[in-house]
This record gives C-alpha cells, sequence and structure tokens, in this order.
C-alpha cells in the first residue's frame, strides 16, 4: 500500500476547514483575547483563584465578548452558536476562567434569558451581562443530581402574601456544587417544586437574592462552601440552605408556567412532565458548551504531546549514536494518532451540533417560532451524546498525554496536571456520563418504540408517548454523499478494501442497528417474563442498552467526519483528512474487533488485515503529526506549558555537546543500550 | 445457575488470607500507625506540605519501624519483604510521606546498603535510620530517565589528588525529579559514568554530600527546585548540577566496582553490561515497592466508591418510592466489582513477589550467596510487570471510583483527588510502564532465544547471552496445583464449562505462547528481510511485543491468585475468593474477546455465554461488596474521606424526610421519573 500523502499539507488549509461556521469567533479569540492574563496560574492558594478568575470575569465581561448570545436588543448578538464557539474557545486557556464565564452567562443568563420573560430581561439582563450581577444556577441538591425531578427545595404559594415560600427541607435538599455561590454570587435562579392550591405542580425557577451588595447573606439564606476540588479551584462553588425564604411572586421564571395572584397555576403545555423537559430542554447550551470545552482541552494536551514526542529522545537504534525521538516509536505512535484522529472527529460533530442547535434555538427565541418537539429532542440527544463522548475522550486522552511526557508531564508548569485536574468533572456535570447514555438509549428506543410497535408492558419508557419518529438510523449530515457511498458496496463484504469510506459507514451502521433491536429483543422477552420486576427487565439489559447508546454516537461522529472531508476544498488538506477519517473509522472498529468478530461481520483473516492496516495508516500519517496539531491554531501565550519553550533549545544544546561528553565505554558496542536492548533502571 | 454463595462471609476471615507472610507487620501498622497525623491534609501550601511531610518523616523515623529491610547489626531486622509490606500499608495515608519514606529509606538508604560496604555503613547507616541524615537517589537526568545507561554525569578519577571529579557537562545531564532534593537531602547517591585512566567503566554510584547542616548548597553544588506537581506535593524533587565536584575515592559505593589509589579499576563482574544490570538488580525493591502502594490507593478508592454506591440513592423504580442505591444498577457493579477483583488478584501476585524478592535478596545479602543470575532476572521482570500491572489498574480503577462517586468525589475532602493526583506519576517512576512492558517482553524472548534457537541478526537481543533458561511457560506459584487443573481440561474446549478453573488457565496460557511464538516468528521474518533498517525490524512488531507481556502478567497475576485461593481453609471466605477469581479471570478474557475469537479459542456462541456468565457473577458478588472492601482492614483514620463518615447519616436523614416532602405532583404517576425514564437536566 503506497501512500497518497503529499509530503507535507499546509495547516492553514486544515484550519479553515476546522474553524466552521464560526470562524470569526474563533479569529477574533485568537487575536484579542491572546492575553496571557487568561492562560492558567499555578501555585496558587484557592483564595488566590478565586480572586483571579472574579477578575477574568469582568475582564471578559469588558471585553464585550460575553454577550453574544443574549437578544440584540440587550447588547447581545441573538447568536447562540457564537456563544459555544467563545466558549470552546476560552477552553483553551484557564478552565475555571471559563467555567466561571459559563456559569455566569450559559447558566444564570442563559436560564433568565430562556426561562424569564420580558420585564424580567428588563429588568436585570443588562447587569448580568456586564457582571454587575454575578448569578448562580442552583438546581442540583446534595441529594438529587441526576434526577432532578425529585428535587427536595419546594417554592410555596401564599396568595395572601402574593408571596412564594422558598424552603430547604433537610440537608439532602441543600443547593450544592454551585458555582458562584460562595463568594460572588447576588442572585441565583433556583429550581424547586412548585406548589400552589395544595398541589405540586412540579420543577420550576425563581430568580432569588442570596446576597446583598455588601457580601451579607440575605434573610433565610445560609451560604456554604464546597471547599478545595480536585481542580477548577478558580471557581466558587457553594452550597445555598433556604429557610423559609420569602420570593415575591413576580420573581417566578414564567415563560413556561404561571401563577396568576390568587394561585392559580396555567401553562401552554398541558402535561406537566412535558413541561418540565421543555425547561430543561432550552437549557442544553450548557451541555453542548461542556463537550465543546473538553475537546478544547483535549487538543491543547495533544499539541503538547506531540510536540514534545518530536523532541524527545530516548534509546539509540542498533548501530546508531542518535537516540530516537519518541513519536517514531509505533507504540507511542498508536496512543496519540488514533485520539488525534478522534479528536478531528469529534470536532466535525460538534461543530454540526453547535449548527443544529443555534439554528433551532433561533427559531424558537428570536423568531418566535413553535418548538419543534422532534426536533427538540433530537437536538436534546445528540447533545448528550456529545457531551458523554468529548468529555470522556477527553478524560483518556489527558491522561495519556501526561504519561506521554513522563516526568515532565508531572510538573505543574507543563500545563497537563491542570487539563488533568480541571477537566475531571466534566464526566459528571451538566449530567453524568453514564446517565446520559440512558437518555440516548431512550431516545433510540422510544424511536423504535413509536415507529414499531409498542414495548409491552413498557408504557413508561416514553416520556412523550405521542411523538412520531423517523426511521431509526436517521442520518446527520451529508446524508446523500453518505446514502450513495453505502449503497455503492458490493453485498459480499469480505473483499471491499477496507478503505473504502461506504465499508466503513456499513459497519457502523450494522453495529447500531444489530446492538438496537437485539437490546429490543430482550427487553421485550424480559417484560414478557412471568414474576420478574420492572427494575428488573431493564437493568438485566442495561449494559446492552448503554453499548446501544455509544454505537449510535460513534455512527454520529464518523458521519461528521465524513461531511467535514467532503467540505474541505485544498487537496492536500483533503488527502490528509480523509487518511485521518480512515484511522478513525479503522481504529473504532478495531477497538470493538470482538464485536465483529462476534456477529461474523469480520473473518479471522480480516481481522489481522484490520490491525497491519491502521499501523499503515499511522505510518503514513506520522510525518504530518506536527501539522494535525498547528491546525488548532492555539495562540501560543495560552498553552503556558514550559516544555513548549525550553525543548527545543535544551535538544539542540544536548546533541551539540554529545560528541563531546561520550567516552566509548569499554565494551559497549558488543552490549551497550539500544532501542531493542531497553533495560530500565529504577527511576527517581 | 445457581449462586453456591453463602448469604454472608465474615470479612476477617478473608483479610487473614489478604495478609499473607507479613500479617505482622500489616497488623502493627494497623494498631500502632492509626495516628491521624499519617492523614493526608487538603488545602496546603506546597511549603506547608512539604514541612508536614517532614515533620512525618521525622515520626517515622523515631517510631523505629523504618528500619526493617536494613542490617540487624545496625538496629534493622534484615526483613525486606517486610520493608515492602509496610511501605504498602503506609500508602493507605498519605501518598507524599510514603514516597518520602521511600526515597529516605527506600532508594537512599537501601543503595547505600546494596552498593556500599561495610565502611560505608559503619559511617552512614544509623544517620540515615534515623532521618539524621536526610538523603536523595540521584540517577534520572533531565534527558535520560528510561535509558539509564546513557547518563550524561561524569565522574573522573585523578590519581594524583585520589579524588574523583563529579561533572554536570550540559543542561539535559542535570539531575532531574530527584526526591528530598530541593528541601531536606543533605547527601545524595549520584549515579554516574565511571572514567579511570581514560576508560569509562559505566555507570556507578557515588555518596556526595550536597547541603551543609545549616542548609547551603555544598561548593559547586546548585540545587534547583521542580515546583508544584499534579500531586505528591509534600515530596520536595528537586534537580542537582554538579560544577567539577571534588569527590574523595573513599565516597565509591564500591561492593561491585573498585577504583585503587592508582587507579585502576577492578570488579569481580567482567561484563560491563552485566555489571551495570546487576548493580540496578538489587535496587528491585523500589520497583516492588510502588507497585504495591499502587495496590494500596486502589484498594482505598474502591473501599469509599463501594460504601458511597451503597447508600447513595438515585431515581425509582417504576412503581416504587424508594429510590435505588446506586450499587444495584448493571452498569455500576460492571464498573466495581471487575474492578476490585482485578486488585485482589494482582494482591496475591504482589505477596508472591515480595515473597520471592524476599528470599532472593536475604540470600545473597544477608546469608552471603552468590546471586543466582536466573532467579534475579526472573525477579527483575516480575517486578517490572507487576508493576506495570498495579500502576495502570490503579490510575483506571481511582478515575472510575471518583466518577462513580459524582460530584461529592470532586471534592478533595473526599480524598479521591489526591489518591489520583498522587498516583498520576506511579506509571511514570521506577520506570516508564510502556518501557518496562519490553523489558518484560525481552525476557521472554530471551527464553525464547536460548531454549529454541537463536534470532538471526539478533544478537543484540540478549544482554546475557550465555543464559540458560527454562522452558517458556514457567510456572509460578502452586506449580502442582495448576499443572493439575490444566492437564484435566479435555481437549474438546467448547464444552467445558466457563467455570472450570483449568479451561480458565488454559485460555490464559494459550494466548501468551501464541502471543510469544507469534512475535519471534514476525521477528524472524523482519531480520530476514533485505534492506530493513534494524529499528524497523523491532518497531514494526512493537505492539504485538509489547500484548506479549501483557498477557504474560496476566498469567503469573491468575496463577498467583488461584494460589491464594488454595490457601484459603474458611469455607465460606474460600467460596467467595473462588467466585471472585472467576470473575476476575472470565473478565479477563472478556476484555480480550476480539483476540479469542479471531484466534478461534471462543465461538460467537461462547462469547456471548462469556458475557452472560460475567454478569450472572457479578450479579452472585453483588451482596458481598461491602465484604470485600471490608476485608481490606483500612482503618478508618487513614481513610480522610468525609463523605464516609456523613454519608448514613444523611441518608437516614433523607428517608425519614422523604415522607413529609413528597407532595404529590400532578400526574406524576403516570409520566414521572422513574430509573427506566432517566431523563436529565444539565446539572450545576
Amino acid at each position: 500500500m503506497t501512500s497518497s500523502l503529499p509530503a507535507s499539507v499546509d495547516p492553514q488549509a486544515i484550519q479553515e476547514v476546522l474553524d466552521g461556521r464560526w470562524a470569526h469567533v474563533r479569529r477574533d479569540a485568537r487575536e484579542n483575547l491572546r492575553d496571557p492574563d487568561f492562560a492558567p496560574v499555578y501555585g496558587e492558594t484557592m483564595q488566590e483563584a478565586r480572586e483571579r478568575v472574579t477578575r477574568m470575569a469582568k475582564k471578559l465581561a469588558d471585553s464585550g465578548r460575553v454577550g453574544l448570545g443574549f437578544p440584540k436588543e440587550y447588547g447581545g448578538e441573538d447568536d447562540s452558536g457564537g456563544s459555544v464557539t467563545s466558549i470552546e474557545m476560552l477552553a483553551f486557556g484557564d478552565l475555571s476562567t471559563m467555567v466561571k464565564a459559563g456559569v455566569q452567562w450559559g447558566l444564570f443568563g442563559g436560564a433568565l434569558q430562556l426561562l424569564g420573560t420580558t420585564r424580567q430581561h428588563d429588568r436585570y439582563l443588562r447587569d448580568v451581562m456586564s457582571f454587575d450581577l454575578p448569578g448562580c444556577f442552583a438546581m442540583t441538591e446534595t441529594g438529587h443530581g441526576s434526577d432532578v425531578q425529585q428535587l427536595r427545595t419546594t417554592c410555596t404559594y401564599d396568595p395572601a402574601t402574593e408571596t412564594f415560600d422558598l424552603h430547604t427541607p433537610h440537608q439532602a435538599a441543600r443547593k450544592d456544587y454551585i458555582g458562584n455561590a460562595a463568594k460572588d454570587g447576588r442572585m441565583a435562579i433556583v429550581f424547586a417544586q412548585l406548589i400552589s392550591r395544595g398541589k405540586n405542580h412540579g420543577v420550576h425557577a425563581w430568580l432569588v437574592p442570596i446576597r446583598t451588595e455588601d457580601g451579607t447573606p440575605c434573610p433565610g439564606v445560609t451560604i456554604g462552601d464546597d471547599g478545595a476540588k480536585a481542580g477548577l479551584n478558580g471557581v466558587d462553588n457553594g452550597r445555598l440552605t433556604f429557610d423559609h425564604v420569602q420570593v415575591p411572586r413576580d420573581m417566578l421564571l414564567d415563560r413556561y408556567g404561571q401563577v396568576a395572584a390568587d394561585g392559580t397555576y396555567t401553562s401552554s403545555i398541558e402535561n406537566e412532565t412535558r413541561r418540565f423537559f421543555t425547561m430543561l430542554g432550552t437549557l442544553v447550551r450548557g451541555r453542548v458548551s461542556v463537550g465543546g470545552a473538553a475537546s478544547s482541552a483535549t487538543k491543547l494536551a495533544l499539541d503538547i504531546a506531540v510536540r514534545y514526542g518530536d523532541v524527545r529522545r530516548q534509546f539509540a537504534a542498533p548501530g546508531d549514536d542518535r537516540e530516537i525521538v519518541i513519536n517514531d516509536y509505533l507504540v507511542h505512535q498508536r496512543k496519540l494518532l488514533p485520539a488525534l484522529a478522534q479528536t478531528y472527529a469529534l470536532h466535525f460533530a460538534q461543530g454540526e451540533l453547535v449548527s443544529t442547535m443555534h439554528d433551532v434555538q433561533t427559531a424558537v427565541h428570536r423568531d418566535g417560532e413553535e418548538i419543534d418537539e422532534a426536533r427538540q429532542r433530537e437536538l436534546e440527544s445528540r447533545a448528550a451524546g456529545l457531551k458523554v463522548a468529548q468529555t470522556w475522550h477527553a478524560t483518556r486522552t489527558i491522561q495519556m498525554c501526561r504519561e506521554a511526557c513522563g516526568g515532565a508531564g508531572y510538573l505543574q508548569e507543563n500545563r497537563l496536571p491542570h487539563l488533568k485536574a480541571d477537566t475531571d468533572v466534566f464526566t459528571t456535570f451538566e449530567g453524568d456520563n453514564t446517565v446520559l447514555l440512558q437518555l440516548v438509549a431512550k431516545g433510540l428506543l422510544t424511536g423504535y418504540r413509536d415507529t414499531f410497535g409498542s414495548l409491552d408492558g413498557w408504557g413508561r419508557i416514553g416520556f412523550i408517548a405521542d411523538m412520531v419518529r423517523e426511521t431509526v438510523l436517521e442520518r446527520t449530515a451529508a446524508r446523500a454523499l453518505i446514502q450513495r457511498l453505502v449503497d455503492a458496496v458490493p453485498g459480499r463484504d469480505d473483499d471491499v478494501p477496507m478503505l473504502d469510506r461506504g465499508w466503513q459507514l456499513k459497519m457502523f451502521e450494522f453495529r447500531e442497528k444489530h446492538a438496537l433491536e437485539g437490546a429490543i429483543r430482550r427487553l421485550r422477552k424480559n417484560a414478557a417474563t412471568e414474576g420478574m420486576a420492572p427494575f428488573d427487565m431493564f437493568n438485566d439489559v442495561q449494559d446492552h442498552v448503554l453499548k446501544t447508546a455509544q454505537t449510535h454516537i460513534d455512527r454520529i461522529v464518523l458521519e461528521s467526519f465524513v461531511a467535514g472531508v467532503d467540505r474541505t476544498a485544498n487537496p492536500g488538506a483533503r488527502q490528509l483528512l480523509d487518511t485521518l477519517c480512515d484511522l478513525y473509522a479503522l481504529a473504532t472498529i478495531e477497538a470493538d474487533k470482538a464485536w465483529y468478530l462476534e456477529h461474523g461481520q469480520l473473518t479471522a483473516g480480516r481481522a489481522k488485515l484490520l490491525t497491519s492496516t491502521v499501523n499503515q495508516l499511522i505510518k503514513e500519517l506520522r510525518p504530518h503529526m506536527i501539522t494535525l496539531v498547528d491546525a488548532f491554531a492555539i495562540p501560543h501565550e495560552w498553552k503556558a506549558a514550559r516544555i513548549l519553550d525550553e525543548e527545543t533549545d535544551r535538544q539542540e544544546a544536548m546533541a551539540a555537546r554529545d560528541a563531546d561528553v561520550r567516552v566509548e565505554a569499554e565494551g559497549s558496542q558488543a552490549s551497550g543500550g539500544s532501542a531493542t536492548d531497553m533495560e530500565v533502571a529504577p527511576a527517581q
């Protein structure tokens, strides 16, 4: 197999493809937010970190760049996608600053914008945008993080006083892990069970003052501090407890549910669960932002590890004097390159998600259209799936990069420790990944159920029972192109070259379809089993169900990468991305070889060919590793990794002096160290 | 398949098996080192952490418990195995303290003990033991961590002055990441190229004063600070640079190589490479300690996650009011239980390794026997393999435990952040894991080569060309038992029950043998390929070679677990461990299902049966999760996880109040939250 890749490709050509629909936002950030102030600082105390991040938030507000997602009438740009993109760019810098910004303008400001009404916007939105009104998003409770329908905080209306009584009935109901709470927040959007005239109307949100301007907690409000965390210590996470706090009626964020002066509850959405999930659905931007931010952190980690690996040398080949650059070792390449390929794949998937989110939200919130329920649910499912994929990918990849940089990767000054510690919680907040996978799976099952008939005994399985769904394997991007590629694959798969894109897509599709059908079959069987408890019916199949969700996510990610390659005009860049896409597809199949072998989609011979093809792709891509990270175009000021500054100088100096230093050791030629003879010693 | 496990098993019965040969050391630590002083402290500055750890080191020294491995004549106990066991116990507490102790008494003291001679012991050993003489182990250089034969620091003898000139020729040669260097160390054992009479005799070690009693660096010595690290910030890692420092001749640690006054070099080991590796081999105890410490950290993480999972509730099953304990979810069990099984397996393997190390070292260093080269190489290979296995297992498992504890796992007060950050570097120091795997592989190849004939063109591949090795799949523990089990498996594997221990062992053996033979075949082929560069001959097969090493480690670990079960007298404990061993074996096979399917060792049908058998084992073991962590017998004072104190009280209070709080939401019965209907909301 001869390589068809050019000797070198201009990273700029790739960068243009990556920059995507909001390229102007990325360019603006690179040019105007290069300020080293936005880089992380090492060795701070928690207090210093918090103070610095508060200053940075103010600095961001003053830059006028935080308002992208807010309505034009308040000084924003109605640009939901731009807002997420700016968070992704911010995530190349200090992640505490990025999270602080996300809390203030994404969660607090976003909830105000999307759940509140005009009079509330008029009163508060500008101050939120300017950071003159720091605020919190108080949903999570100590006892309930994932199952938010079961929040225990109550807010009970009293028509006599036209106020709500906001109350934390016990410790497990306290709001917990709330960013902006421990130090800065002056108001909080608090989620609680709305009770009026003896009836619970489900979870709603109120705007509640928590701290006066001089920093004292408001009456009835107790503010606690979560203390030091593993990372993100520039974010002041805290706890909020309410002791019969009186909240005026007009502080209910009442876009979707209203309470009249006499306590009568009204809503345009009758079904309570649907109403709740509609409200939550508007907040999908937070989840989309976390996924994108995770990918930025991943890109930075790879940038550091790839550059380090291109200059770091250890062990000489037999007969050579020059030690080998570690990026030349197959096993090292096998760590970095598939991760780089998956990072590119996720980038394209994220780009489409942001674009879809923007269009959906703009239609509803700017243009006043009716919510398209199907599109909204699909968006939420996609957001959940890509949040899971990008955050787990970040955790794994950043760990791998730390190890790939050895002892240097363990020093704070080289950035990787911060990336590790800060991103760790991304797999938990904005939705625990395992629970989110279940959400994705449910969407697939619901779709199947509605298309192919009910699952007996599973009336509960859809929260929106009357939705009509398209055929299960709904294609995402570049539908026509992908359909053509898949259709072109001959029936007999055994002879199709593994670099055939249609074959790759078919393999992903087959796996998803088969996993889904298998999950359905097993659920039906359990549903029909006498004496089986409802919990066990589902629990018994939980691993299979989550696997199904995973395969679905893999497929939509591949489709996005295919679409991205298709959009690439520059020939050299297109070839490189095409080869990288091959690596993503084949490495993903290789990682799940067991499934394909078990289901007759690979013979033993093809399985071996798969591994050697992956190795061959890695060999072809190796010379382009630096180009692939260059294309991320991360401003040097944000990297804050000392090793990137030192390394080149050091290695050149070392190489120059090697000749002086190396006195031939007695007998070393016959038995000295070599790259195949790698003995190691206990290293301190 | 009905469960044969008793309803409950006494954790004490399991603990006795786990405590092993050095049970008295473990008991002593539990009873006498319960001091909360040895627990980690959260929210310290680096300076506070260093000061605390220095105090703790002194406290340990005063307890008299650090001298176990040192000779009796100096107040020790000649107890190498006891010394490692005490490090394992210390690793349940603050890991910075454990590493500090390991540096002072394991590396610095150990090198002095095993590379030095009596007159040096007489002068320094007691002060090392009392911590009156804090010291460093200065081997690693900025430019050379893994390839220690290529250290650049030189030490050149001048007969006229009878001193050595110790010199750092350039920055990459500076000693780096040296524990005890930045603050406390007054002497360092420095590794450098010994040059005398114009000849380089390879790497040796000298005892070199680096700091006077008042803290000033000695003449010619520059001491740098590595600064803040990801974790282990109580350890003062630093850099040492030597500018023509004069070192008296008698400061050469000269057990294995001597320099006479006139500069004549002598050694009982002629071959330089063998001499070097013999010296390094004595230091195997450090590597064995790191593996064991990693396992202690893993056990603690699992202890926290399992207990948390047994009280934390989220989502209710359809029709139920009580929310489900998260340990009851299959997917949650699938995270925790296989990890627990592997932890037990590694514990038994570590026990045998420590035992072997103790016997080998005692024979040589206490009883003065000749080094048994084959046994020594096998010990080093085993130590390398188990260091890799235990440290990567720790990294993966601690991450999983952090995620399993959600937001609570991200708070420093709940211990997991510290465990993560502190153990991260264990995969790098004492040997980078990838390089160590290569060492293990080389041992297997060397053995093969010597048994079955040379690998043409690979004269370099063995550093000890004339070693005779036993048959490749040398059994480790309980040889006779394992042989019987394997022999009893009928030829036709398809019908053998998966719970047949002999079948499980055969599957592990087959995989190792086949991988090894495949690696050899490919290496031979490359060696015979015209025009292929020597580096590429090996690099091309590197992934296969490392896979081979991995399969070898898996097998020896399983054999150790089998032997451990066999030693268990208490019937209930024996059954439980036997079932846990089944889970370890089958989960390991399941994780590599692809390989087994590809090589015809599993049919598609057997592969499915494998997964359902694993799920069934998990179901049987679920009720015993707490017992399995109780058996680790980790003193509560060392856990320093606030959630373990709070959780029970909180959940009981919450359950009691649920009835009061829960006003029936309108329509909630028909469409409320359920464990199968897991919608999630963006959580802060």
